[in-house]
């Protein structure tokens, strides 16, 4: 089933590889590339929805497996859906619940889904293709994710090979048992770090005609190099004019390199994540916002961010806060770290209409690495 | 000194006692009576300054015992001061940190001041009369308290009227040691529960002619009709002219019954703190949010407010996130709990300037605890 009201216009690519795009959802238009911050359960951890839309978010994504376990989705679909529920009437994605379920010790994998006990509580429940989706279908968000076998890293070629299967054919059942027309099914790749396996496994999936397709498997564990070197092969046996999807990348070096090869949508915890425990991203890279050397610190976070936390507050404030474990901390630190994320991906669409995105990454890298690198030889004294 | 900026017009005395006045202070217009969230280390926990203004906070209370031990009076000073440091231009109130400094275990006190440790940190300490208003003057807060000795409760007569010559001294101190003309420094009167040491402490308090004065001493776990008590004769020797502020008050219904005895000031952390695990306050009475009772409960928090909180979310949703342990419920109750708090201040004002305030407590009282009662019943089933 092919949605209604959901679409994506490829405008161009840049030299690089680096795609701009738009996609259309019920909820409201994406421009492409972008990142989508993580609001696990119905909730932006440390953010209100008022301050996530200052920080110009365009799309949230929550989680099938954690919104299952609580409130359930029965309870999400009486408040009117996950929309309503949660107060966001932009743009959403909810993951299938796939990774979260093969990360679990004692999961118990069929043919037909897996068994599992959560996590959190305990409660012994089954997750399979049909019942994914008919959560997802229940949450109501635009884009919803098939449900797929994540392969652990590392993997070997046979066990990855036979998982493709497994990955398949579920998604085939997800097609089957998707009933919202005003909801985009996502296909998801596998098969590793191995590039037949991605062009095995991709060719079934392009065969249902999904109206996007993400790219699973990788932020596993392999490592910077082997995730590019993924993407190079992978991509490119991506349907064109279809939104490709790389999930839970990462850090914005990863986010750029996933860029600069075609990856139109990324998401990851990392910028509230971060956020709550002092470390904000800027400009000139990471800092920690504990270590004593902003204790009297006059600048702003990161210099030229127009966020709410850099136009109010100095570096040392936000050692204040985050050393007396005042909660604002995570608070001013999650503004600016969603910010930070979300305005570099604007730099990067405007970096690819201009089609100068690889030199935009070189610099942005240049400045972003610049600190780190400054600070080895101090330690060497 | 008196403030060259500061002063405090009555409008108007209700026939009850309630009061109706307005403070001028360097940093803008107060209307009393009034409330002050206490942001206790130059920081309101879980909330932004700009969520704050949204609730309507007229004047933010923080405190010298804790600023002085992180970040420290300099760091503050050299930042501009607390308004600066924190990013709050609107009114702030300062506490002097005798209430802190007197409920420490192992306290040293002679009639110089008091020597200890800080609970955080354990940094050994020295405050004094002298030293607390340096402090306070380099935090910059438009109101300072004098450095008091707060009287445990209970208190001998004995006990209770030996530390009013150590308060009414280090009053005197205070006020020869204060530096700066934009900055009000009010008294604070002690003597327990006993009407004669009140009167004795209040006298040479009245002859240092400050610009206003504190009860201190109540909130002490002496009870709410005792407090009423202490009211009831304390306020009738205070001047009329000057405002009054009791110090650590309350509950909702403490606060009408303060107004009604002619305070113009009160704070409290109960808002944010009971905010923080899930007790909001509301006009039937307080809810706890992770009571199961709310889980499907689709009204707004509480009907008639207008919070950005009861305009966007359900019971059930807040129960989601206070259940979820997500940082989202203490941010979304914060904004509540302190907007109730603001509010039945502004209906308080509007009440005394009708000459209706009686009426309007005991109406507010008797739907505030109209839930409690109506409780009962069922557990006796």
């Amino acid at each position: 089933m092919n949605p209604k009201s959901f679409s994506f216009k490829l405008h161009s690519v840049d030299p690089s590889g680096a795609r701009r795009g738009t996609m259309q959802t019920p909820h409201g238009k994406i421009e492409t590339p972008i990142f989508m911050p993580v609001g696990t359960a119905a909730a932006m951890k440390a953010l209100t929805v008022q301050q996530l839309k200052d920080t110009k978010t365009q799309i949230v994504l929550s989680n099938a497996y954690h919104l299952n376990n609580q409130p359930g989705a029965d309870m999400v679909e009486k408040f009117g859906g996950l929309h309503k529920f949660m107060g966001w009437d932009g743009p959403m994605l909810t993951d299938s619940g796939g990774y979260q379920v093969f990360s679990l010790p004692g999961k118990v994998i069929d043919d037909d889904g897996v068994t599992f006990k959560y996590a959190k509580g305990g409660k012994s429940t089954r997750l399979s293709p049909e019942i994914s989706i008919d959560i997802q279908n229940r949450l109501g968000a635009d884009i919803i994710m098939a449900f797929d076998e994540c392969v652990e890293f590392p993997a070997t070629y046979e066990y990855t090979k036979r998982s493709l299967k497994v990955t398949s054919e579920w998604a085939r059942r997800c097609k089957a048992a998707h009933k919202r027309e005003d909801q985009a099914l996502f296909g998801i790749s596998q098969g590793g770090l191995y590039k037949d396996l991605r062009e095995e496994g991709l060719k079934p999936l392009i065969d249902l005609d999904l109206p996007g397709y993400a790219v699973g498997g990788l932020s596993v564990g392999e490592g910077l190099d082997n995730m590019k070197m993924a993407l190079d092969f992978t991509t490119h046996m991506m349907p064109v004019n279809k939104p490709r999807y790389l999930m839970g990348i990462g850090t914005p070096e990863d986010i750029l390199e996933a860029v600069e090869r075609g990856i139109d949508m990324m998401d990851c915890v990392m910028p509230t994540k971060y956020a709550r425990s002092a470390t904000l991203f800027t400009n000139v890279g990471k800092l920690r916002l504990t270590n004593r050397e902003f204790r009297n610190d006059k600048f702003q976070l990161d210099t030229g961010c127009s966020c709410y936390t850099c136009e109010n507050f100095t570096r040392a404030y936000l050692h204040h806060l985050y050393t007396s474990n005042e909660i604002l901390g995570a608070i001013l630190g999650s503004i600016h770290n969603v910010s930070f994320y979300i305005e570099l991906m604007t730099r990067s669409r405007k970096a690819i209409e201009e089609k100068r995105f690889s030199s935009f990454k070189q610099d942005f890298l240049a400045l972003y690495n610049r600190k780190v690198k400054s600070k080895k030889p101090k330690k060497k004294r």
